[in-house]
């Protein structure tokens, strides 16, 4: 509210650029936006801070939209709901130039659009330092439809879409400026990067697992231990994976080998990658998976629900400790 | 998503304090709060900075918290709308002790409830400076209820509640550091520094003006010139305002005056109020006002809606150029 005309200007920006949708009744400009949901909604928020979560060196505006926006809609590919509409709020430095709020304005307009949702409304603050606060907005006809953390039960499958390891194989990349990494395909070398800045939310094979039998469900943000561990505490069993069968980004191995790190741990605890881990009844595994293989993304089994509590990793020397979540950017 | 303990900590906290509502169908604790709402809704988002907006030696976490949804509630009151749902997500500097972050999520959960709301999400992430960013969610059975700011029409009067200016009287005391001000009775000090650190969002006298006639509605949070220059763009009307009849808070003249600035200017210009600028017919004023009366909220009648463009603002000697809005914090 204090930048004047800036502001004016970016919600004007972001207003002609801003989506429309049957549910969305009156978008950027008033005082709220209304929207005319039935059904059931489900929303989350998350926000991405300059030189925590992303750093401007590496990130031109259009990455640092498409992170915000991707880490806060792949909550909702993990409840399995229709994306509906997104809510930004900007922290911005003083010293902040006018092209460079528009590329960040027309990031958020274009990854909105890229992730079939609708800007519905917005804010700027002054601010120390560069941040973006995002409110997703999802949907459901029925509350029921939502995949929730708690529905695991034992007997059941657990299974991770794509492949692991990739975003902070990317980091490590970035932080050492590492042109060149035995055994690294150069070719494999941009993917591990844009895996880093520019995550996908898996939306629509949220939706495909909510609907082919997925009893919960959780996005892989800070890493498979910690991610099942809340699934486990909030289903009340026990989670046990088989590190081996965790399926590594191609090229994660090579750079876990630069960095000193023991085979899989970034597969394991790195976090950031954004794809789905998931629980399900074995004999709803093949079906889901083709489906996904229609979609061009892996659903790999890794490991069973059984009673009990907790998470653990067995591999071939029986248990191992998990790093517990990594440390991100700073 | 970077504070490990301590976000599971803040989050396990909130969740034991959040309240339930029928519409909550799943609170604090999973991928995203999931809600039932029917009918239609609106929803807004805001942020506070520290020093931006406001500052940890004037503000206790508990005011911080109070503020933030304070302020975030008063679009909501601006459109007439039944809070309902609030979310926030949490920049934390690494130096923050436990015990901060304790009185802080302790304050939202108290500002939430007294504010007739339910804490349905939230997250915490890392920042190197620390601010709340709030995403409000208020209802009614159909869109039609919500009041906009696109719907006054020529003829009608123009309105505020309350008292103006205690806001920015209050800052120049705190900025000043001003033990004593001629003509400023002490009782009537702390309502002005109070008007700045806890602002009332005036939610139900919002609801009251949408149901007795309110055809246009924005919370006075930049200053009337900008807030209402919002209305008659939107509407496609002009605005004319007297100066004189813009009620001030008690003591506002008083600082005005030890301020150097001329007579009103706090009133006017200085936003931060969290008041109601309202337009509604002629016939519908008394009754509006008898309502607010019950409430002990003045509703005073300062201006005209007419055709044309803009906001004007007149005294007695005709036109007079506004402040079109303060700096606030910083």
């Amino acid at each position: 509210m204090d930048r004047g005309t800036t502001e004016s200007d970016l919600i004007e920006l972001l207003r002609s650029g801003s989506g429309a949708s049957a549910r969305l009744d009156v978008g950027i400009g008033d005082d709220a936006a209304v929207t005319l949901p039935g059904g059931a909604t489900a929303t989350s928020v998350d926000a991405v801070v300059e030189g925590v979560h992303f750093r401007t060196e590496w990130s031109p505006p259009e990455a640092v939209a498409h992170k915000a926006l991707a880490t806060a809609l792949s909550d909702l590919a993990a409840m399995a709901a229709e994306p509906g509409e997104v809510y930004v709020t900007l922290g911005i430095p003083s010293g902040t130039s006018d092209g460079y709020l528009e590329d960040l304005a027309a990031g958020f307009m274009t990854a909105a659009d890229k992730f079939g949702t609708v800007l519905a409304g917005g804010d700027t603050v002054s601010s120390p330092v560069l941040f973006a606060a995002v409110t997703v907005v999802g949907h459901a006809s029925a509350a029921a439809e939502f995949v929730l953390r708690s529905g695991a039960a034992p007997g059941e499958v657990v299974a991770v879409t794509g492949r692991l390891g990739g975003a902070a194989a990317g980091l490590w990349l970035l932080e050492n400026d590492a042109t060149a990494v035995d055994g690294l395909d150069s070719a494999d070398r941009a993917p591990l990067i844009d895996r880093q800045l520019r995550p996908s939310p898996r939306l629509y094979a949220g939706r495909v697992l909510g609907r082919l039998g997925a009893t919960a469900m959780v996005d892989v943000s800070d890493g498979l231990a910690r991610d099942l561990g809340h699934v486990a505490e909030m289903s009340d069993v026990a989670i046990t994976c088989d590190a081996r069968m965790v399926p590594a980004q191609t090229g994660v191995a090579a750079v876990e080998s630069a960095a000193g790190r023991a085979p899989q741990d970034f597969a394991l605890g790195g976090g950031e990658d954004y794809e789905l881990a998931v629980t399900l009844p074995g004999s709803d595994f093949k079906p889901a998976s083709e489906a996904l293989r229609a979609l061009d993304l892996d659903l790999t089994a890794i490991g069973r629900v059984i009673e009990g509590t907790g998470f653990d990793l067995v591999d071939e020397d029986g248990q191992r400790d998990m790093p517990t979540g990594f440390d991100h950017l700073g």
